[in-house]
């Protein structure tokens, strides 16, 4: 039995996907701090069009990871992936040599900082497609998709991946064991990188509006993603572009992740998704104007921010 | 003598300069709208640092172009570029066979517009080296720089082109007469094309910063914008891109007129100069993919304002 799971960065999504597994018969835990005192008290209150609602009490709700009782089996870190956030510190003290570390995490070459600080434990790298929103300390609304994928980034299959995509899927939800999870994280990146800040940039366009007027320019941004990851050793499908062009307009027009952070004044993950891009680009040799400008527009952009709360 | 000079668009710039002609002895008018109580009234007062203080009381304050009485020698065009404003309109009832039309505007690739509608008239195409702000209706400040670069399409010595240089020199600014004007326009859009929508993207960084973190960036829209010049049959000097930089390094931090622009809600010269430039490049089968970056996010921001203007 692989049941004790620790979840560190219980916000919207980790408190989610920590409901999920508690439904599915886990003994869950959650590392969570704005939030701290109403769930410790009360839990989350977990609102799905897909699933319904229940409420998910975790078995420890903590302040850090260090103040676990017992060993995790597996610890599942779902924060954003920003400078601002020590994702090793975070997690250090509660990982025992058998715990798995799973990242829920968005961004391409995420995983590195994790295996080197923690070279001896297996490591899942995941990947959510969800749209769901804190509506307050400890409630949860889930309005859309929800599905994992989750992979290792040596090619072995592993026992305790298929485990926990089970658990999911006992839950209720797509989760998939992907055999290249690194290709899918470019594959992810591919509708994030031109998506995410054009939203930012454009002072809050939604996708619809940006597709409709800018089509070309995602088009190309999207393929200078796609020469990158293949350059890095992950082609992706022919017509990945084709696809996620096709899906975004069937989507309603959407706020991105980094749109919201933007209009909460939260961090940006600009590095994780955009930055990591660049840097395996240059460090590949391959040329990716478009992406670059965005890239470094948005590194204007957080400063012009900084500059501007250094005043307030 | 060629002494009749009609101002259109008597903003800071229009005004000013028209001032200069006046104190070298010409009979200067103005057509100006949002000032024309004002300026009817009272006039200019305009203060320079350079050039001292004067009253400039203009022979004929005018609503439009129409009511002129009598028939220029010059008409001096000194509106911004943008698609709002039809530049045709505004001037063709005070153009007669003999009006010799001055642009003194922004951008690349603006004059053809005004030779279509007025074959037989004589332009010259002029650029404004300056910075100059209107503190109120009627009053002109002139903070720095000041020097006009004119030139023909063609490349006839014309009389007067020279007259105009010699009246502006009279009134103590430095003024010259350019034999590749088209050339002229593409160096001032190699320092635009960079600084403007950086600064406004970047939600309104000033020209220091921008170059202080992302010298890189800059050079590289600059050296674009050589490339589309030269396409053009209008090769730049080759040390431009490093005088550019180098000039800026000594500026104060500078807010740039598209980053005025934006904060006081006006419309920007996005078309003029970013707009022209990519058309150009398009043209020429040049490509130029991180100045079309700019300008289509500079499009996206335009667009996100009308929406945004459209809601209140």
């Amino acid at each position: 039995m692989n049941n004790k799971v620790l979840i560190v960065g219980a916000g919207a999504i980790g408190g989610f996907y920590g409901g999920l597994l508690a439904k599915a018969g886990a003994d869950v835990s959650v590392v969570c701090r704005s939030d701290y005192a109403i769930v410790k008290q009360q839990g989350y209150r977990i609102e799905s069009h897909a699933l319904g609602s229940w409420q998910f009490m975790p078995n420890q709700v903590l302040r850090q990871a260090s103040e676990y009782q017992g060993q995790p089996d597996y610890l599942i870190l779902c924060t954003k992936v920003t400078p601002d956030i020590d994702r090793v510190a975070l997690i250090r003290d509660a990982v025992t040599p058998h715990t798995t570390i799973v990242l829920i995490q968005n961004g391409v070459e995420i995983e590195q900082e994790i295996q080197l600080a923690f070279p001896d434990n297996l490591l899942i790298s995941g990947l959510a497609f969800i749209c769901c929103n804190r509506l307050a300390p400890g409630e949860i609304s889930h309005l859309a998709y929800g599905k994992l994928i989750l992979g290792n980034l040596s090619e072995i299959d592993e026992p305790k991946t298929q485990y926990l995509r089970d658990l999911f899927l006992r839950a209720g939800i797509e989760c998939l064991v992907s055999a290249d999870i690194v290709a899918s994280r470019w594959q992810k990146c591919v509708w994030n990188a031109p998506f995410n800040p054009l939203s930012v940039l454009s002072g809050g366009l939604a996708t619809q509006a940006i597709l409709q007027n800018q089509e070309n320019f995602v088009r190309r941004v999207m393929q200078e993603v796609c020469t990158i990851a293949e350059a890095c050793g992950h082609p992706l499908p022919a017509n990945i572009v084709e696809n996620h062009i096709a899906l975004t307009r069937d989507m309603p027009p959407y706020k991105t992740s980094m749109l919201l952070d933007f209009e909460r004044g939260h961090t940006m993950e600009t590095e994780a998704i955009l930055g990591n891009a660049v840097r395996a680009a240059q460090r590949q040799g391959v040329d990716c104007p478009c992406l670059q400008s965005l890239y470094v527009l948005m590194q204007l952009r957080e400063l012009q921010i900084r500059s501007n709360s250094l005043l307030n």
